[in-house]
């Protein structure tokens, strides 16, 4: 069997096996109780990786299009049997009927990162828990339930609480962002906020660049919008703007999604003169700019450049920002800032979706931050947040196997280890979880999910001894594995970044 | 200029004339500088009322293809302008980059409810403030954040905090739905929910039915996720089935929306019969139901029969549940329950759309609820309601105009009042705001936005002396406005609703 795979499209080859056979299915041309290649047969013709066919068969069964048996192969099913007949009945007929966006969001990847009690967790980021300032907040809380309580129990401006727009106003100005409170929008997390700049500036069909590497929770964000996923490479210094550049040029992006300090997974700020060249070719494209600002306030080191918002002349840019990692993730609020009219099309966007967040907790985080305790916590943890990274690079340097690269971040919780090429980061991962290690492999990262020797280290529930250990069990994993190199081969290199 | 008009489609008549004259604008047939037919003889040609030509003219400036000026018409900008020239210049590239999903929810009609401090608000659904429990919330807040602050506000499970979601399991259970914890997932409201459903089983481009008259807020949520609305008219008992059985033979229909108890904007319930007929007809056509129940629990007389979700035996319907009206809307808290395999689909939407809700808020309901709070505050609430609505009745029929009629709601906030046919409600309403009482115009809750002598009262913000009040005003302004037909004459009629 023939399946045309592109390798370099913005669409994961498992995902194309699959939508060649669903097709291939639902046309007939593969008949009921017609049996599809063996796995192995089929990895083989396309020249892909075995449990990639594996995963596009999971995926076919799934979908009730398909029915494997250990030891049988994987026959066509009939359309009776299709639309839930092998189902459980309560379940049977939500099945065939679900939409296919949602079918591109559940072929998204799981991976495993169970680990025995005492390992070091270097893989999430959801803000630094033993430094949440949980006492104040819940006085904060306490406060404003006893001052406004009822009005706080209404339904909010779906713009969001007018008290904490305010707060972030006079924040964004500190950074050099100018914006009155009808410039804001309060989001549930910045997520909602990139889920509504999807929105606003796209429509099913339409392109999307992400960096390559990105944060991977974009993917089903954008894929649930319907648009399709254009990955640009990031390079030492952030986006590579030549292939942005080529890629605007195609015509089909619509937007550029982009976290230029402290990028999410690896941990780089671009430089000023990097900001201006993205803004000028985005600007010259017409192509409006998402700007990632996640972990802004979690500056440690080094002079970073303002923010492309900041910069931005053409007015070009959403700004997104977020309580969830300077602070902790929990209350779930975050906010985008563009212009006034923009502002306008966002809250439609944001009442159609939710309504409005929580009035209670964006009360709460605005009399927190009023009190001054938001900034108390910020320069707590930004100290802390300093001993992390000189543990982590110290012990990387110290530990990892000789070729390993690694960024130096000026802040924020991350950074990214490139080991040596034949390894391979996901393979690798049961052996470090088993010795007591956990780190999220660099194939998530990726749009096409290729295999990758680099992984993301996260320091954000780990203390500097704990990483310094982690580091060191990491570096003997990785010197086993390279011992052994077939145990953990790499398939498609990934773009290694250097320092 | 003659613009081709389906009176009876989906899309709203002046929607249609924006899309029109947006398309001859971007083909070049309509040239810049070009000037527009004055509104009032386009509205003649076209057989339509001005406002809608006016709101067409209104959108086309919006989204920056044309230039009104008053006394000089309305012109074709050129290009460069259509990019934004005639804006001021930090607003200047969004608009032209904005999606048509957005443009679509911009067109939505906003209506000025503004009265005086002494009026009578009765067009407000956001659960009644005057009878929330905010001490003892402020209580259960207290004490979930003193006991697990914390764990509370890291990120929550996506499907729900799981002592929450035991409790609604619980509820769920005594209205005859059988359902375990990993059915369930909690939304940022219903207006999640039925964002989530519409993802979820709907891909842009299809097709979902409405009941006419629906609440409004469902046609954002619809058009944001490129959805068509499928309009069905509610007739005294309920959705018309002959008329849902035609629309579903159309074949472009995924999703039949429904609210089978105390529906908004009309109070009316379906009876057992009735709803085992909606079953059979959309199991048979292979379309799924989302059933929203927001106001389940504001029982206050009469039998009312148990939720589709309870009666559907062939896993057929996605049920939504919420907070926002039988407690308090600014907790943002409501559920969706579908089967285990389903509720997979719709964490996944729920991840790509904010991650998760807050587990602050959510752990301070599960606790509100498992000390009996919960059930105290509806029966006071339910025997509060039962009054207004006997004081409403009781007015209604003493007030209104010969020929008027209104339903008798066995639960709820909401009833449905239609006026002799020549009155048109939205015309009326500047003089019932400034006699002292508001409500909700009837054109507002129908797709096709055609005008209506008939409109909602709610009684969620108001007591039982003020209804009556309240009504009394309105029977006057109405009689007043029928000794002059002219002033607010019914282009369009909408559906009446007998009981």
């Amino acid at each position: 069997m023939l399946i045309p795979i592109e390798r370099r499209g913005a669409k994961p080859v498992f995902r194309q096996i699959v939508d060649h056979l669903r097709r291939g299915i639902e046309a007939g041309r593969l008949a009921p109780g017609a049996r599809l290649p063996p796995i192995r047969a089929l990895a083989r013709d396309l020249g892909v990786n075995r449990e990639t066919v594996a995963d596009a068969y999971r995926e076919l069964e799934a979908l009730g299009l398909t029915k494997s048996g250990v030891g049988r192969g994987t026959f066509v099913l009939p359309r009776a049997a299709a639309a839930g007949e092998a189902r459980p009945a309560v379940e049977r007929p939500f099945h065939p009927v679900l939409s296919r966006t949602v079918g591109a969001l559940g072929a998204l990847p799981a991976v495993d990162y169970a680990a025995g009690p005492g390992a070091v967790r270097l893989e999430r980021v959801p803000g630094c828990p033993s430094h949440y300032p949980a006492d104040e907040f819940r006085r904060a809380l306490a406060h404003v339930m006893r001052r406004e309580g009822r009005a706080l129990l209404e339904y909010g401006d779906p713009r969001g609480h007018e008290g904490l727009r305010r707060v972030l106003v006079e924040r964004l100005a500190r950074a050099g962002i100018a914006s009155e409170p009808d410039d804001v929008v309060v989001t549930g997390g910045s997520t909602q906020g990139l889920a509504i700049a999807a929105r606003l500036f796209c429509d099913p069909g339409d392109a999307v660049v992400v960096e390559a590497p990105t944060y991977p929770g974009t993917f089903a964000t954008f894929l649930a919008a319907g648009l399709r996923l254009a990955p640009v490479p990031l390079g030492p210094d952030g986006l590579d703007l030549d292939a942005l550049e080529t890629v605007l040029a195609r015509g089909d992006v619509r937007l550029v999604y982009t976290m230029p300090t402290f990028q999410n997974p690896t941990g780089i700020s671009t430089t000023l003169e990097h900001r201006r060249r993205l803004l000028a070719i985005t600007a010259r494209h017409g192509v409006p700019v998402v700007e990632d600002d996640f972990e802004k306030d979690l500056w440690v080191r080094g002079r970073v450049a303002p923010p492309l918002k900041a910069l931005d002349r053409a007015g070009n840019v959403l700004y997104l920002g977020t309580f969830s990692k300077a602070l902790f993730p929990g209350a779930r609020v975050g906010w985008l800032v563009g212009g006034r009219r923009l502002g306008e099309a966002a809250v439609a966007l944001k009442r159609s979706l939710d309504l409005a967040s929580s009035p209670v907790l964006q009360a709460a985080l605005a009399h927190f931050c009023q009190s001054g305790a938001y900034d108390r916590h910020v320069r707590r943890l930004a100290r802390e947040l300093g001993r992390r990274l000189d543990a982590a690079e110290a012990a990387l340097a110290e530990h990892l196997p000789e070729g390993s690269t690694f960024t130096r971040p000026q802040g924020g919780f991350v950074l990214w280890v490139t080991l040596p090429a034949p390894l391979d980061t996901l393979a690798l991962l049961p052996a470090a979880r088993a010795a007591g290690v956990v780190y999220s492999p660099g194939q998530i990262f990726f749009t096409d999910q290729r295999r990758s020797p680099a992984l993301r280290l996260s320091l954000a529930q780990a203390d500097a001894s704990e990483i310094a250990r982690g580091v060191r069990i990491l570096g003997e994993v990785a010197r086993a594995a390279l011992a052994r190199p077939r145990a953990a081969r790499v398939v498609h290199e990934g773009p290694r970044i250097h320092v």
